[in-house]
């Protein structure tokens, strides 16, 4: 199977690619849900997680997938690392790459960072959040789960709304889901950022906040910022609830990267329904994370 | 075996699960004692720990349990949590629910929220210590090391001394000693927080610090909240040393869940001498929760 | 193969058994540069690395190290711990040894705790650096890697340059590198901390910095402060540049412990320069780290 050396944009990969990506993970998803426990395809494999941003289910995501191959997971732990007594990111880069691990799983609020230290370790290093750039993992595994629900995307609808200027969700997400047929729109009913003619190269249109509920096979939202939300009194009369569900189509499905902001974006109720994927989304997480590593290393 | 699918209080158990878990802590913990390593019972299987309160003890203790059965460990480390990006503890308890770990360890400040963690997630839940309401496998561990010592607890008089009222372990082991037999008795001889009526529901009464020293078979310590410590400098007066050990029955023992302030229930010579079990029930925390882990998922 | 049962100071260890850990690294290093993952020597081992200082490579190196071997890694999390509720630090250790761990790591800004720690633990304790007196496996590492580059050390000059009173680093080099035949000569060319008779005594002398550039084999650089550095503007003129190493004989090498304030003690071009060992000091620092636990385990 031929794949990049690291994984750092959706851009990189090919269809056929994702696809042996998504078999595998189908594979791995199965030993995730039964009692059965994966064999350790890469015992004694190490790995290096390096968040220098905040994360649960991404950190955790990785971290899971790693042990379950068998791979010894270490956590970088920025909060007593070096960089407190002023190492610079270079010099941090290069002691854990003299370390020698197989895989570096790296989180950075800047993507320059991100791609500088792919340049400078020699083992794959896979982009798991960059800036507002991107969040490639993100975009697999929110194929993978829409495929595994529609099994296929053409013609399929996908309204991405929210703050997509500055969501590296977004972003992955128009790179990735194009490649299978979908129909990317995007829509941002908020009155900040509005999107520029660069941020919509990849999909089809700008829509209404109408328009999309209507219309939408599926609805990608995005986390809103919460931390900003006291300026946007209107917000919730944009929030995903069983009354806007009721305007939807029939076959309309939720997704959502999580952490959700309940009754900002979407209601609790809409969240844990069986129009939404958000949970199917974290489980699968874990599977496709497994896949790329495995991939990466074999 | 029968037993309950999740740990909440120790209630829930009857004694017949409680002698078949303490055999297993007995043949798990021959193996913490010796050079030989323990199989891996549970290769593979997963386990996550939540801690929403501060633990060296309790959380090292489950995880070193988990390690030595086999199992992969994950810290949820609250601290770089979504939680701190506002996301609501039932939308982390669903995320982690559907990353599919085989046991899921929960401490939290609320009883409740570790009653509905238990409700959302599909696989066991274990109580690692709930508000001032429960600490379940503290209070079986405790019971085993008194067990381990004395063979039998029918007849012995143990008494609870400490703020019984707000200690989460001394509500738990009212609830597990009588059901060994026990003369419990609680004795709070600090000017605040009486015990009311509902807290000696399952006890003998109440005594005097006076006679509990005289009386006891065991003195059950309880941690004093320092913090409020300032306020009573009459609390030396309690505390365990050398001279208030030689007022005892010379068969007296001395347990504490640790952490304990040194001088304040305990003096240093007393947790470390012949008549402590107090390192002995650190020791016996791993076994027990080794038995209570392998039992849940077996 | 005898060798004592605590790694405290650098002091303890013989030529003999130095070179014997040696030889194991570089069996040990051979699977950290290559594909094939290092057999679980020491499969079901545990051990618990307690660090009461911040570090990233010393902490992530004892932890990669154990679990290449197939040991269950603890960590002991000072910043979530008990001794947040004010336990004592002893009655901490007492804690850490009930649960039986195979092997403890210590680092702490006290020797005396170190040692204190050392004496409490019934399994081997590796000082894993303490205070401003003693960082053994630094030491060990240096010395493999000096090994490793010139074959013998007998009749080579090294020079220690910086605040050698207050560097444990130093301290341990000092006693190891003589052992092996080198020259040590110390070089502090900051107006502070000038170095007394005491620090001197397992060394041939106290040079300028010009004398060190111009005669040195090794320039053993340590950290500089820096958060002392505003005080000490003519610090630059002390940083090793590329300039500076073209007054140094040619077979020069330059060692450093990191973590490196860039432009300060070193330049970042000379530190990656094909006359630096920083980056195989960190490679090898794993697997002298592997080597020690091997041999204390065995």
């Amino acid at each position: 199977m031929s794949i990049v050396h690291d994984i750092i944009t959706a851009d990189e990969l090919s269809v056929a690619t994702l696809n042996t990506l998504f078999d595998k993970a189908s594979y791995f998803k199965n030993f995730l849900t039964s009692a059965v426990p994966v064999a350790s395809y890469l015992y004694g494999k190490t790995a290096i997680n390096m968040f220098f941003e905040n994360s649960t289910r991404t950190r955790i995501s990785f971290e899971l997938a790693q042990k379950l191959l068998g791979m010894h997971s270490i956590d970088f732990n920025t909060s007593v690392s070096s960089l407190s007594k002023g190492e610079s990111f270079e010099d941090t880069i290069h002691t854990i790459n003299a370390m020698k691990f197989d895989v570096a799983i790296i989180r950075h609020s800047s993507f320059d960072k991100v791609r500088d230290a792919s340049k400078l370790i020699d083992c794959p290093v896979v982009n798991a959040g960059a800036g507002t750039t991107s969040h490639p993992t993100q975009a697999m595994l929110d194929t993978f789960t829409l495929l595994e629900h529609f099994k296929t995307l053409h013609g399929k609808r996908i309204v991405i709304i929210g703050d997509v200027a500055h969501s590296r969700v977004a972003q992955s997400q128009m790179s990735m889901f194009p490649k299978f047929g979908a129909e990317v729109y995007i829509c941002n009913p908020y009155p900040i950022n509005r999107v520029t003619d660069k941020d919509i190269a990849n999909c089809c249109g700008v829509i209404t906040f109408d328009e999309a509920i209507k219309t939408a096979d599926v609805l990608s939202l995005l986390r809103f910022q919460v931390e900003r939300g006291a300026e946007f009194p209107e917000i919730p009369k944009y929030c995903i609830t069983d009354d806007i569900m009721k305007l939807t189509k029939d076959t309309v499905v939720v997704i959502h990267p999580g952490p959700i902001n309940q009754n900002m974006e979407i209601s609790y109720e809409v969240a844990y329904s069986n129009r939404s994927l958000i949970t199917t989304q974290v489980t699968n997480g874990v599977a496709i994370r497994m896949a790329l590593i495995h991939t990466l290393l074999s």
